[in-house]
């Protein structure tokens, strides 16, 4: 008899409280604070960005938050449980004793684990009164994603989209308008700080800290509109535990507990979701297993950046907060993984990465895409490059098993497909992929 | 309690069987004929071409033909079996008493039913010997399928696609070359027939006959290659059947039977997988369920062709088949359904709507896209166009339905997604989609 192929739970089994593991930290995170006074912020100043409930659950050091029925009801009719899959083809191509899991996030209907807290979002806003949710994009995983929730719960969406990217790739684009949402190029027409840009430069290609300004301004200055961010907040990383919730309970149904748990780095929500229900266990003593961030060389913010204040955004718009950063003015190199070019990290996982308690690993692009090839010819899937940067490090430790022997149980986090990426692959399979890596970091200090 | 939105099956209960209609038709199905001769076809003179289990399998009569182990591997490991969902939300947005379902086909690797028959193809191949396959595709759902089922079984495979497609449309072309197939634009200057058409006119276009006829060359002037074609003939129905019983499985583990039964038609495999194991069962009076079949009006093969021997391929190599067609000659309007592009049906389709089984409909573009919108804003999965074929028949039933207030179970074959061919919304939305409707059809008589 071969191994099971895929693990899947039924729709009663799908977990009804989502994780938070600031409950389970030692000392509480170092809070956001105001560039000017230096002093935390007062959450009620965020009521007119934020859904009060969304605000809640940020600074909230309860271990459980009960998921709402209508927020379930949307994950169950998106897809979810989804399936926790065993790599059984790659295990043979690669001959490794080692057993490959991957928690398929990227059968979403746009594609990436990004709906898991779409839905909660659009959801908790909807429920508040809010009409119109604004947002930024890059290259669209995420506005996507808020387009179909803001169409399940029947409320507006404006996506800011950077401008390099709603040019170049329609694909998310398309989807997004598909779902009914409003696109606008990044800088765009719509708003003061936009047409300021456009007036020095009509052409201007736009960056995410524009796009993420445009959507500020549009948020305070259009009654009922509230703004929804993809990730590094910590309601947004406790949104996506649902993955590692329902990812423990299918472990547990095959009786198997895995030793490496890794997952790709953007803003970090995608390895939290998957990677901190473990992680809770291991900080209770209850497992013993690696925990491992991948991010790109491009983009080292965990590898060789700087563990303080900085802020969120290019365009000093946000709080200050503590994470790991390469400093809010980096110029991303233009690597295909869009998701990957974010400066920080979310506090959470740079707290605990400071900790020792989870452990990252940088690629170079070329690299990364030998590995997405590798998968896609064994298992079917083309991975979305951001993806492919852990299973960079899955297949790596797969055959380090094949030379040791030892039969490790790898898991990691399929977060996304690379059908509206494939020029990537086009790029790689003609050799014209650059690997990029910044000589020197130098981040400016905020706070001593 | 909301309804299930999603029947699964476990790995253990995957029908281990084919089923071929061709055991419960009253007659044989007419056989293709040798156009010099018009006499049958012997099957040994196709050995040549395909492989020989292939061959046996296309004249057969047995009603089960079992599935290989090494196949249902492949099969769970691709992900089979697929979900059947019902689709709560877009019955919700219809206010419809009407049960919606559909079986998730396009959650295969490579986005469609494709794979079923092109893992068989490969692994009956691999058994007797053949080193490489060749196929052509158009815009790539099936050249994506036979490449990725040739790296499987390890496999050479050569893809001959439509050059105005390998130019435009480089998803599906980079998808082949991930997985390790050699892709060429046809005409090619690969085979005499390509040559001979690129002395004519270098920037020639190509089209789906002149792909087929260098596929047929490249295989009988290489040794140990043999041909694979992903749709018509009777063995390519009967492998697509997997996705019929396991449907069947799913509906009767929730002790419902569908009223109506629909899919898409292109050559007629994925309609034919889906809806024969349900046939079978209207055949023996055991279910009374109508079976609609979606065309384009553009390429109204069923709806105003004609039930007559005609070529299979534009340049005239393959025998003469009898079916629906619009002649082979036929010029298709260039819709953005490629897949439905083909002036013929498969044989056993063709005999099913003749006798009245089968009902037939068709639609312009415009208002297939109006539905395929619909259906992606209510449950998120952005519909290939083709596929969009049917869901525009089934919304229209829906809504049907609220008039009379009939609680009529509909389904249909979700056979691919759109995300490749999402040009195709973005001109939808644009307002710049063209409807084509030939004024005239003439077919031309080859056999009395």
């Amino acid at each position: 008899m071969h191994p099971q192929n895929r693990i899947n739970l039924e729709e009663d089994e799908i977990p009804t409280q989502y994780y938070n593991i600031q409950a389970d930290l030692r000392e509480p995170l170092p809070p956001p604070l105001d560039p000017k006074t230096k002093q935390p912020v007062n959450p009620a100043t965020l009521e007119r960005i934020f859904a009060k409930e969304l605000i809640r659950q940020e600074i909230s050091s309860e271990r459980y938050i009960t998921i709402p029925d209508e927020v379930l009801r949307a994950y169950l009719e998106i897809g979810r449980p989804t399936p926790l899959v065993r790599a059984t083809r790659l295990e043979r191509f690669l001959k490794t004793p080692a057993k490959i899991f991957y928690k398929a996030e990227y059968l979403s209907p746009t594609g990436s684990h990004k709906p898991n807290t779409a839905i909660a979002q659009a959801y908790y806003n909807k429920k508040q009164g809010t009409e119109r949710l604004a947002t930024e994009t890059g290259a669209g995983q995420w506005g996507s994603a808020l387009a179909l929730g803001s169409d399940m719960f029947g409320l507006k969406c404006k996506v800011y989209m950077v401008r390099v990217s709603y040019q170049q790739k329609p694909g998310r684009r398309v989807m997004m308008e598909t779902y009914g949402a409003e696109v606008r190029p990044s800088p765009s027409e719509d708003t003061n700080f936009g047409r300021s840009l456009l007036a020095q430069d009509k052409n201007h290609p736009g960056t995410l800290g524009i796009a993420i300004s445009e959507a500020l301004e549009d948020t305070v200055t259009h009654e009922n509109t509230r703004y929804c961010l993809g990730s590094v907040m910590n309601h947004v990383l406790t949104h996506q535990s649902i993955i590692g919730l329902e990812a423990k309970k299918q472990f547990e149904s095959i009786d198997i507990q895995p030793d490496v748990i890794a997952g790709c780095i953007g803003g970090g929500s995608n390895f939290a979701g998957f990677a901190y229900p473990f992680l809770a266990d291991k900080l209770h003593g209850k497992l013993d297993a690696d925990f491992v961030a991948c991010e790109p060389k491009a983009v080292p913010s965990t590898t060789r950046g700087t563990f303080t204040y900085d802020f969120g955004d290019t365009a000093e718009m946000t709080p200050l907060l503590k994470m790991y950063t390469i400093g809010h003015k980096y110029q991303s190199p233009p690597i295909h993984s869009g998701g990957l070019r974010y400066h920080g990290k979310a506090p959470s996982l740079s707290y605990l990465i400071n900790k020792g308690h989870v452990h990252s690993v940088a690629y170079h692009q070329n690299e990364v895409f030998q590995a997405a090839t590798t998968f896609a010819k064994t298992e079917g899937v083309i991975p979305a490059p951001e993806t492919a940067h852990c299973i960079k490090y899955i297949i790596d430790q797969a055959i380090q098993c094949k030379k040791t022997g030892e039969e490790k149980v790898l898991a990691f986090n399929n977060c996304g497909h690379g059908l509206l990426d494939i020029k990537a692959y086009e790029d790689f399979l003609a050799g014209k992929l650059i690997d990029y890596e910044p000589l020197n970091i130098e981040v400016e200090t905020y706070v001593k």
